[in-house]
């Protein structure tokens, strides 16, 4: 079975395993791991930012954001498509009281065209607009990245508005995979950065959180409270260097191979896709006719798995373990279903 | 000065306030309020239901709609215009941990096209759609009325997708003079109703939720959580009983004034309005030219208060302290800045 | 039936119903409420705070205080008699994510003894201690005051520990009545203060925030999230200045009572009191048999109600509606009912 | 350095990582990581519960079992030494809108006599009590054991009085080691159960919570919601079923060790210690004079780390990774230290 549901499922190979039995520990809720304590530091440095936290997952790294960067009665402007509002249950609200405001983007993409009149907080009734949240790249938007240039006037919008910015960063390596943006960059857009370990790059667990000293001291306080404090978690923290070693240089392939999967289904004739949205491990593309979701188990009695995502829409991902013999297969399969 | 900024900001008058001096009192905490109690039966046999709660504004009471329609993870879908996501701060996220989904409505009302596929929940991740929220009349929407035909829909869709219905009556009393609908059929759509005695009814302070027994027993709870719990309120039930019997039936006539200044401002250069979309007590339109902001102080000059409702946009409401005079006055006003 | 249940049973006067007919009154929510404007400038001037909010109860005003003074992650020190932790339902804990952490006072008093050791929140798994509550009088306790040098020692130890105080005043009428404390003391002690206008002071509805500015302004937003911002309240705020005027000087008067019919109980052999903990208005006392629920239904076929306090514990609560002729009714009942 | 700060501080065997390394994977927030899955079934039915849920902390199993248990407005009954009161921030008030009501306990257990007068909730003001939280052992009450006969007169009062049970079994492997009780008694008496493998356990992260199906399907939506749920997770899963397999015979050494280690101290003039208090894995003790953080850099001199447990308490805790050796080191620092 060739698994294009997420980069979520990669398995850890044997070299991480290898890497993790053989991780120095300690007691992390004591800040006492020193492979943790590693990883936080080289993170930090790699992107910037004065401080990091290793997190169980990507959904507490955006949460614990949030919560740093806002108090009760404040609001978060996001796109419709944005993980935060749409795979994170009610937490934004649940966590921090905040409500999120979701904006019509493009491919997932906010702009300051988008953002404009949106900031509100003078009386009393109003929710307080205090942070612009991004993704980059996009997941529901499709694996889209944003230029440089465009978060460089979103950083002066925000400025402009006393707003604070978070970056989902979930798939930023795919993004810096995919425009060559210095990871340094991202310091100067984001007041919060998350990112992941085990989606693309492909460690079993963890995410982090990356901010100022300050932002990180209450973000540990509150890991804590949400029961997110770990042990010996040097384990996890050796799986996720090795996976920054090893497997960020990947990522390429797995764009490459998007692209070329995009190629196909658009000779497919029962499907549409606009392959000029293709830039990262993401493909979204639509059925034109009949439902999306009545697709998913022809591709299963192929041996491919790819995930419904709208009414007619589905998402193919791309991971390191899916390998250019699977595609080969994924694009036989294509064609025997969706081209007459 | 002639005020049209809000129905809200109408004054008790001296047959009211002889009511109020005059009403029977006690402790409503201990439910030993004769005149709440009288009001409370009076107000959920006029709508049909089997229980009411007095509270002090239609934020509380909205909110208490939804505190016992929902649990954490639950989410509310509603109208982009509605009052819960724009004039109630981040409540339903602080008191109740819900999300707001908000849709993009016609004149704030939602319709069964709209809550179509946006009903989700069945993931771990996902908010659960829990309930409609729906607002009668729409004010952000323009005062517009639901048609019953549209509402009995929407509650069919609800029932097919196991959701509630909140009814945000604020205005409910306008729409009932607009339509002529018969109060008891609003227990046929709505699991909560709030309706407000201190809009266009004149009271001074107070609002009520309507719902079963069980739910209004839970509210109780939760109004004294919240601070609502307020002790010989006989003296604002007797204003709200008294605005019941002798403001309710001017109501009519605020929504003839208002369509007659409907018809001056369509007739004035400067400004656009749909007229058709008047169709109670608030007028919502446009200046062709420069910002809304900016005409404020100038109506003003002129002894007109309205509010800015939007970058070009601008909201009049009338109520019953506005008369014919004061309504000419108005339109004179309107001529002279707004007409070449 | 003579009512010493509480002096929440109070009823508006004729001559304060006469004060709230005649109130000037604007939109509150705006800030327009003449007379609300007054009486937040009069409270808070008396006392020597900054600023002043008018709110619906005394437990919005305790956790709007809590609330302010407080973020996810604190603590709130407080006596286990304290009415935040016994008659708020779980406010604490919903509205401002605090834990109350419970001390064993004497009738209700905290002191330093007792706080020592109690400052915790080094530690990311802490919960940080920010605020000592403290109720004056002690309702629970008794209706006990702080002596001056008490609350003197408190705020030492507050302040060498870096801590608020909230002060919850709904009867600091009645414990100025019994000390002759100057108003403006308050001040130098709290960071927050509550006082109440419907318990001893007979207004219908209303209790009150004391605080900064800058407190106060969250405050005020933070009243509108909860519901409690109301519309023409001039007439709650008018009965409330009436209070202050007109019954405020009437406690000690109830303070007399309260000690004759100590006097009283004393002398039954059924009971037994603690005489000199009777400082206010407010009698608790035990029966030396039997339990205290049983008690009541033999007093109100007397014409005279109380509250079962504890198993064995009731309370009687003096108020300026119980006149010397009624203590006399309650006397004779006591002596019939306890005495051999 | 001989670490007795904690039984948190074990690090994963070779044995352990070697386990880990091989542990066959799945995604299990998709619910597919068989080694995850079959330890949840397994560790539900060594206990008798229906269902199981493996997540990042103690924290996070206490606070989803609380989540689950109650609703805004609940209270929940725990010794004043409780985990849930003292080491988890604000989370049960943050996370659930709960207060937590302290009682005074013998040795961190609570009984019958202390609930009794304890339960309130009939009006709208009370907290609601829902829940008695229990810990066995106690941590901060010596690491003490609840008798069978105990636990039953608990179940028999909620019962009685429409509460439900939690049991904080962090660690309840020393509790069974220590009297013997068959594991599926636990079910019986509570209605959901806490259990850990990263403190005397030795795995290097992670807990479990137990309780009906309907419980654990929702504590699964709420883990996800706090940002618990995480992947490829086989791997932490491995160490925990290696560590029941493996370490839990051996906590019966630790016991006899401590037991050993509390007759030394018995015999030190400069400190005080209950030994019949000593059941399990934890000693706690008072140095005479003097305080005891200051004792801290002496033993850690000797190569001995302990932690303060109050002004002048300590507790030394013995795991799986400190020897006959160890102790033999131990008894000789004391002795040294604390005997004249």
């Amino acid at each position: 079975m060739i698994d294009l549901r997420s980069d979520t499922v990669t398995k850890p190979t044997s070299e991480m395993r290898k890497a993790m039995a053989e991780a120095e520990v300690g007691d992390d809720v004591f800040g006492e791991d020193p492979t943790v304590n590693r990883l936080e530091q080289k993170v930090a440095s790699l992107f910037g930012f004065e401080a990091a936290l290793f997190v169980p997952s990507g959904t507490m790294a955006n949460q614990l954001s949030i919560n740093v960067l806002t108090k009760q009665g404040d609001e978060v402007l996001i796109d419709k498509t944005g993980h935060i509002f749409n795979y994170e249950s009610t937490a934004a609200a649940h966590l921090s009281s905040v409500l999120l405001k979701t904006l019509e983007g493009k491919k997932g993409k906010l702009s300051v065209d988008l953002l404009q009149n949106n900031v509100r907080g003078s009386h009393d009734w109003d929710p307080r607009t205090k942070v612009i949240s991004l993704e980059n790249t996009t997941n529901k938007g499709g694996g889209c990245c944003y230029k440089e240039e465009e978060l460089n006037r979103i950083r002066e919008f925000a400025d402009n508005n006393d707003l604070k910015i978070h970056l989902d960063g979930a798939r930023l390596w795919n993004a810096m995979t995919a425009t060559g943006t210095d990871p340094i960059f991202y310091s100067t857009i984001a007041d919060t950065l998350s990112v992941c370990f085990s989606k693309g790059l492909g460690a079993p667990v963890g995410s982090m959180v990356l901010s100022s000293k300050e932002n990180i001291k209450k973000a540990r306080r509150m890991r804590k409270m949400w029961g997110g404090g770990m042990r010996q978690i040097g384990i996890l923290a050796a799986a996720a260097d090795h996976a920054i070693e090893y497997h960020y240089p990947l990522l390429e392939e797995d764009h490459q191979r998007a692209k070329e999967l995009a190629q196909t289904i658009s000779s497919c004739s029962k499907l549409s896709i606009d392959i000029d949205s293709v830039e990262t491990n993401i493909l979204i593309f639509d059925v034109k006719e009949g439902d999306a979701e009545s697709v998913i188990p022809h591709l299963e009695e192929k041996g491919v798995r790819i995930v419904p995502f709208g009414p007619k829409t589905l998402r193919a991902t791309f991971h390191f373990q899916v390998m250019d013999e699977d595609l080969e297969k994924v694009e036989v399969a294509f064609k025997e279903l969706f081209d007459e």
